[in-house]
């Protein structure tokens, strides 16, 4: 059995995207905090592991990975399960994937300058034109009819893959920093609420409600020791008081007072 | 047997990946070409096929898939030897191209508007800082250790793979695009010719010297008909007195006398 352990940081969505599917398959892993904010990534003994200075990073058996949709990739070649088995269906959801992060990521970061000014009518103005592009993507990936087949369903049916772990971490982060900031749901914030956009929404809860999901993400399995999170030390979290939106708001607010 | 045909344009390195990954590990492929100096990948019928309206795409046994780096991926799936077995490998080299693309590709977009003023001091200052990108790249994928282990090295060895599909077109892009508009090599307007600059022109001269470069690229095996290449018609070139470096000036003087 390989020895598994995963660098991260508690609210990076990158690092989400490995700890969900690793959750999700079922692999047994070591988690290792760096802590972005104190800039734990750029000192010179993370560099020596990962050059980039940048969360996440797989160590196996002394061997060293990073980037994380090469990691998503990775897993699959070492534990299978992270795509559908059919090869058009797994370069669909690359295609797609690629897409939203080219586009919507892209946009997304626009956001938190909108949440440090609280500029209320630019964060409907961006909302809306991430609408466009989930409207696009929700209409040509085909997930709209999947979803009206099946409203239970993930980005393929009824199991979370590739798709699932790549996109829903940022919606969440998206999603999120708009109902503490602005105290409305990004989907609210969308003027046209069509049936793409609705069968989205669908999509998005499905996935944010699975139990892998939360084990990665809104419930962690387990949590950095004392002095690996700063924000998460002052907060005083165990797995069993652990409050996602909580630690984004004071992680936020202390990056603006920082900046 | 599966009948596959891939949509392109002669000059776009996006597609020049694909096809050369299709010559090295031999798969028979019909050529179809998509003018886009017309912006026929813009019209009803393309999009159709492809909703981002971009190049390359492959259509097999009647079903459509594109976006390049999928694309490879997909090659692997379906007819392998497109990565190295081993997995760490296969992810090493998916890092080093994502690096690639986010950095290099996104800078190398400035030299057009460079290319159109004929800037030649601004050309001189992106050389140099495309080489701080040349140098993180060969020092950190060790590549520059493995061309001075093997000197005809491609990036994993022996064996053309990913990488060298991934990365080279755009560099061949680049480099005819320095020699046409300022007389010089894009490598001999790096200042510093340290050692990790003359192994990364290695590795790029062994590349651009196989023969399935040269059947994808400069030698194309297969040219477009009459009426599906507005530049290519004009210059009247065949396979035989085909000239990629001329065919690349006159599209992009074609290009500035139209913006």
């Amino acid at each position: 059995m390989s020895q598994l352990t995963l660098y991260g940081f508690l609210l990076c969505p990158y690092v989400q995207r490995v700890r969900f599917a690793l959750e999700k398959i079922g692999v047994k892993y070591d988690y290792k905090e760096i802590d972005l904010f104190k800039l734990k990534q750029k000192e010179q003994a993370y560099l020596d592991i990962n050059p980039f200075g940048k969360v996440p990073t797989i160590v196996i058996n002394n061997q060293i990975v990073y980037e994380s949709l090469p990691l998503l990739e990775f897993l699959e070649n070492e534990f299978g399960s992270v795509f559908p088995q059919d090869n058009i269906r797994k370069t669909q959801q690359r295609i797609w994937t690629t897409y939203f992060d080219q586009n919507f990521i892209s946009k997304m970061w626009g956001i938190f300058s909108l949440i440090k000014t609280k500029d209320v009518e630019g964060s409907k103005k961006l909302a809306n034109e991430l609408a466009e592009i989930l409207r696009f993507f929700t209409l040509n990936s085909k997930l709209s009819e999947r979803i009206k087949q099946n409203p239970s369903s993930y980005f393929e049916g009824d199991t979370l893959t590739y798709a699932d772990f790549a996109i829903i971490p940022h919606v969440k982060v998206l999603e999120t920093n708009y109902k503490i900031f602005f105290k409305s749901s990004l989907f609210e914030q969308i003027e046209n609420q069509d049936e793409l956009i609705q069968n989205f929404k669908t999509y998005y809860q499905n996935v944010v409600s699975s139990d892998s999901f939360k084990r990665a993400v809104t419930n962690p399995v387990t949590l950095p020791p004392q002095g690996d999170n700063f924000v998460l030390d002052e907060l005083q979290y165990t797995t069993e008081n652990f409050n996602y939106e909580n630690l984004s708001e004071t992680y936020m607010n202390k990056k603006f007072a920082q900046a």
